[in-house]
């Protein structure tokens, strides 16, 4: 048996081209393109990379994107004006706050930023009220990663109600709103952690496993019930061959990528898993692309509900 | 082997006792004492009887209370000018709603008032910027059920940390705030609900297993781990004498107390589980009376805080 591969950026790209025909509508009524405002801070190589991703995408859908890059050593200050710019603009519909922010601003700085996103325009809904309407079950904008989730389970008719979903991994972002989604789906929802005992034992009670725990390749064979559905967030680069030549065939084009690169994008989920597993989402192309697509819907929606709520 | 039985009753009065100095420190500092507002509507038998028990608690510690009491007739616009007078008053430091309110309002009136309430005035902690801020593990005041719950089990040095809690019920007031405050307090938790399969044989692995599901006695000892902590939630008057005879002997006290008014409370948790539990809150006596403690506690909180930010 082998785990069928649940094609993330598949879908994300067909939930992209859906969204055309309501960005045209938006463009026929409001005169103008939805808008997504982006603050990066600094050089971080991986923020870059998340950025152009999202960048591009919503150039290709034909949004306009107003990226805002400080260089490391600007001030929370300046940060804050520039969310404020973007709230109090006409034209700009989303926001975001590309994390992680410069270290010396604080370890509240973060939560201060989103704080500060209008509700109505917070895009990645890590606004604390956001996050209330969605433990209420009445977000409008709910975080990316799980709504992606969520969308591939009910695109892949994978059953949520009914069924035991266990997530590892209880962070803001993914752990905790996915757990509250799955719950309002009407799933029975464990969440585990790294303070969890028997870690394998419980995530193989599950017929939906959900990985969002930042260890490459952590979760093996035995943490899955034959024929489970398994959902790897993970994104880890690994670097060290003995760990890579574990992975893969010595003789494969990823092997000879790994060569060239001298690293390679892991999941949270070993390759072993796809023995067991009845359907994986596969890293890269899994997860990643849904993220994206997610957040160009949360903009075309944030978008369409400004522009519905300044005519009515 | 019985369950030890949790004497909720008593540790909310040691609870209310421990707020005396700070209650004391507020009037010195604040020239009055702390004061709640209360909005009544209608004549709901059971929210006369909770009110009363909030009310009459609150003036045995000396705090004021301001119950506003509207007929059942009165309008939603009334509601939300008595929830504004408690907002803009000096003197008001905690704001609660009782519901339920007429269904004429309609089914979003609840939820309006609630989000009229000044988050630092909302000692139920139901507005969505406090029940965001408790998913995020920095919430200053928590809903007062599970808030109670917990500081039961701290102080009954029940292990929570590296526990599985099997949390029954998922209701915004109980099971998904409890469920939350448990995963911060590092326990691996299970929500299940009506629509879980094989509920018993989940609550059978659990560690620590709380019941909200509103429905007397449903919890049988074949859902209790031998050994288990059991939080009883649930609050049910029942009226059958032949349902009451299974629970009580026909000559206890109990049950002369039924013959004479026709009715007793029960919770969610069968009286069969004290032979399998290894402790147990009753009912009445158990998590009720914490629930009140903790109001008591979250109102002078806010007094408290509102004072620092009033004089810092």
């Amino acid at each position: 048996m082998s785990a069928s591969i649940l094609d993330g950026k598949g879908l994300a790209a067909t939930i992209c081209e859906e969204l055309i025909p309501r960005i045209d509508d938006f463009l026929r009524s409001g005169g103008r393109p939805p808008q997504l405002g982006i603050l990066l801070v600094g050089d971080n190589p991986a923020s870059e990379v998340y950025v152009r991703n999202k960048r591009r995408r919503a150039e290709e859908l034909g949004l306009d994107v107003d990226l805002v890059h400080l260089p490391a050593t600007a001030s929370l200050d300046e940060a804050k004006l520039t969310i404020n710019r973007f709230n109090e603009s006409e034209s700009h519909d989303g926001i975001l706050v590309q994390v992680p922010i410069p270290l010396g601003w604080g370890s509240d700085a973060s939560r201060e930023l989103f704080e500060q996103i209008h509700p109505a325009k917070d895009v990645d809904s890590f606004h604390s009220i956001n996050v209330g309407r969605l433990m209420q079950n009445r977000a409008t904008l709910m975080p990316c990663t799980p709504s992606g989730i969520i969308e591939l389970l009910l695109r892949s008719e994978i059953a949520i109600e009914g069924q035991h979903a266990v997530v590892l991994g209880r962070s803001e972002i993914v752990g905790r709103p996915l757990a509250m989604m799955l719950l309002h789906r009407h799933a029975t929802v464990t969440i585990c952690h790294s303070r969890t005992p028997n870690l394998a034992s419980i995530a193989a009670t599950a017929d939906l496993l959900v990985v969002a725990v930042g260890r490459p390749v952590f979760v093996t064979h035995d943490f899955v019930k034959p024929g489970a559905t398994v959902i790897d967030v993970g994104i880890n680069r690994i670097t060290d061959p003995d760990l890579v030549s574990t992975l893969i065939a010595a003789d494969s084009v990823r092997w000879k990528a790994f060569k060239q690169r001298g690293s390679m994008l892991v999941g949270d989920v070993h390759p072993d898993v796809q023995k067991v597993a009845g359907a994986l989402t596969p890293v890269p192309g899994g997860v990643g692309p849904l993220t994206v697509a997610m957040l160009m819907v949360n903009t075309v929606e944030a978008a369409t509900a400004r522009l519905l709520s300044n005519t009515s």
